[in-house]
């Protein structure tokens, strides 16, 4: 006989950061607390899915066909920020550092999980460069191996086109003490030296 | 409008040690899986209050009208350990050291929240141990102000019947130093010293 307990348990314990334990007490949690909470949870969590869709210019997380930035028309429409996941528009976003639009990737290039160029989809982005309205696409995939990779993958792609093709700095972070960061950032840092 | 991500964000931060960071993070991992995945999930959530009910012998969380353990013939029927939580149960079964019965209270006496003992539903245990058939009941709520009130009000409870009444010891954890140790629980320790 199935166990509901044990069956929502490993369900919850499939989410990033929580383990089994952390997962036995939120069920724990959630059985002590009012009916109407887990339900109210639950059919969130069913309908999540349904309600949210992808942006067809950009591919961010959308409730209707466009989203909000996108729908936005003070938002410069010549700058294309490219990221590889939603959840790194919302960081840049918390800054206002950016007033352009922006690209998701939706993954990165990644040989060894068998994610090739093919699984990427970037030709919407192409497509927006082609019509010329595009003078900057600022590729802002992480500085891991992966994210390097897809910059040079999409460098490559839109070098075909007339557009300014920019990459995010690498260096020490706000605070960096010297002694304290691996030999990549350093030599990045100094290769990246600007003029002062 | 409402948005469905921040409405969801919003009902996983309410659960215990998810912050609103961490909630947003869960939130994006989900809408990146699979679809099956949440709705899983949503509906496991939805269903754990109508699939799980309370023991109606011990209170304990059980599929059918009485749990595992009170179905557990093998269990010793004049031994009952009182516990705050079902979880506590999982605690003490994990280690085996116990083999008779449970009563759960589903809270503690906690005036300044207005649990009094009116909210406190020990009638049942009273009813089994009135019978007759319990030798000894263990109170093994917590150690806090709230677990050793109910402790003491139990055993105010239970004074009136013919059965013995006992509570867990209090003292250095295992691998405890003195030097580390406050101060109630060293007196404790020393109040509940035995010979050697």
């Amino acid at each position: 006989m199935n166990d509901p307990i044990h069956e929502l348990t490993t369900l919850l314990a499939r989410l990033p950061g929580i383990g089994e334990r952390t997962a036995t007490r939120l069920v724990y949690y959630i059985l002590e607390s009012n009916v109407d909470y887990a339900i109210t949870l639950g059919s969130a969590l069913s309908e999540i899915h349904r309600l949210i869709r992808r942006c067809k210019i950009c591919g961010n997380y959308a409730i209707e066909s466009r989203c909000i930035i996108c729908q936005d028309s003070s938002r410069d429409g010549d700058l294309i920020c490219v990221v590889a996941r939603p959840s790194d528009i919302t960081a840049i976003e918390k800054n206002h550092l950016f007033h352009g639009r922006y690209f998701v990737l939706h993954g990165l290039l990644s040989p060894l999980d068998g994610i090739g160029p093919e699984k990427l989809s970037i030709q919407p982005l192409l497509d927006q460069v082609k019509q010329g309205m595009v003078k900057e696409v600022i590729i802002a995939t992480p500085l891991s191996v992966d994210g390097e990779a897809t910059a040079l993958f999409l460098a490559q792609n839109l070098n075909e086109y007339d557009v300014y093709c920019s990459r995010i700095a690498s260096g020490l972070p706000h605070g960096g003490e010297l002694e304290y960061t691996d030999q990549i950032t350093l030599s990045r840092a100094f290769e990246g030296r600007r003029k002062l």
